[in-house]
């Protein structure tokens, strides 16, 4: 593992480094930001950000001013890429498919299955990695942003236990019914719409669940991919029938951009610390 | 005057705009931070913000995270792009002089001198813009960033009364006698080193002064431009010895990036509401 930035921040550091995948068969960069306490040798939880379709690992380090809040609540915040990367990757021309869109789920067909296994990497690999590596415990949070949002919630709903809590801001709930969703899941999953279930939070939250974990979701009104992709009123009717908690929060005049995110991501942060208790 | 950008952020609203500049005969873009009391109809104050070699008016709006405090303090925020621009500009291929690096002064030299005119242009126009266009009240304050903190410095000294409040992150505090900026000032304003002393913030606080406005400095030890470029020490015994109120923090860790900025942005703002009542 090599580290290729380390900067001060609001008394923390906050870091890049490069690491070759054993799930994705790549080298991968992730941020993490160690808050005061970690550098203190504290265990801290550990929030995990996904990003949104053409993002990077350095979107959220360098836009959100999630540090802030993370030093204050003593948050270790982990920002991975939002695929696989490299020329022996398989790629396509729109910023919606291939590098950059992984979609966080293990692709079934080919070309994309050899590498597109963002699902392990960011439920196994990674929290592997960042336990080993990092002054982290074992309390994990997850949130994420329209593509990465709908990692954030889909990954919380399928594995019970492992994420403490999650949020998002604007994401995909329902990939099966909308553009964006429809093209990756017919490319990374194929035309079998039973097997695209697994990655859908609508679908997910209908299902019989073990336990209901509350949904933190915020979602701007100005937002240009509101009507046609992101549709969070699908995720508060399946909700609302399945009795599944959810705090929907529609905010005027907001738009999909990291300035939306910046202007409330101390809100997440103090939802999650509350439910970690940190 | 044509509006690019427009996002709700922090209860207010980041934009970005475009106006064919008469200072710079070309166009020229500035974000403009609209809090919320300024959306409420309140004339507030503006903060100028120069930024470094190679930015434009993104850089400070995407990572400054400075809109937070902004909004608590109903603080107008300016962010000029740091050149003229355009394919009628005069340029250099190194990122240290011409477009990216306009060192916020008049340049008496061809061919530079056509376009460079920063310093009439953060002085008079767009102030006289701001204070027309947006409500704006006449309480000004300016601060930046390594050459933006140069500029924020060399300006408020250069006119008094015209900034209620200066400060600088990791500012180029003596010109004359470093390489950027002796590289910058030899293209601008050639070689005689006598026209340098109006630019050059130690020159400037060692002179007879109608007032002796304090300055606020904080510098990262871990600023790989300190020594050679930044020189803080400079300023500090030029201070000194002229009685020139200084505040000087170095902060051990801190590098010259916009995560040093935003960790301190906040007491930034924090000071000039305090110096302009806000």
């Amino acid at each position: 593992m090599q580290q290729l930035e380390n900067h001060a921040c609001f008394g923390g550091q906050q870091q890049v480094w490069q690491h070759p995948s054993t799930s994705l068969l790549c080298d991968m960069r992730f941020g993490v930001y160690l808050p005061p306490q970690a550098l203190a040798g504290q265990r801290c939880p550990v929030l995990y950000w996904l990003s949104g379709l053409t993002c990077t690992e350095q979107n959220f380090i360098t836009k959100a001013g999630a540090q802030h809040s993370a030093a204050q609540h003593g948050f270790i915040l982990v920002a991975p890429d939002t695929s696989p990367r490299g020329t022996e990757v398989a790629d396509d021309a729109a910023y919606d498919l291939g590098q950059g869109a992984g979609f966080y789920l293990n692709a079934t067909q080919a070309p994309w299955a050899a590498h597109y296994r963002m699902e392990d990497y960011v439920v196994q690999e990674l929290p592997a990695l960042i336990e080993a590596h990092f002054p982290a415990s074992t309390h994990r949070a997850i949130s994420g942003h329209s593509m990465g949002g709908h990692g954030a919630l889909t990954l919380a709903l399928k594995y019970p236990g492992r994420y403490a809590s999650v949020s998002a801001f604007s994401p995909i709930v329902a990939p099966s019914q909308v553009p964006w969703g429809e093209k990756a899941f017919t490319a990374y999953l194929g035309t079998d719409r039973s097997a695209w279930q697994a990655h859908d939070a609508v679908a997910l939250v209908a299902q019989e669940r073990p336990e209901r974990l509350p949904l933190l979701i915020d979602q701007g009104l100005a937002d240009d991919f509101l009507a046609a992709q992101l549709r969070p009123e699908l995720l508060e009717a399946a909700c609302q029938a399945a009795g599944h908690p959810l705090t929907l929060r529609r905010h005027a005049g907001y738009d999909h951009s990291y300035y939306f995110i910046a202007s409330l991501i101390g809100d997440h942060l103090a939802h999650h610390a509350q439910a970690l208790g940190a």
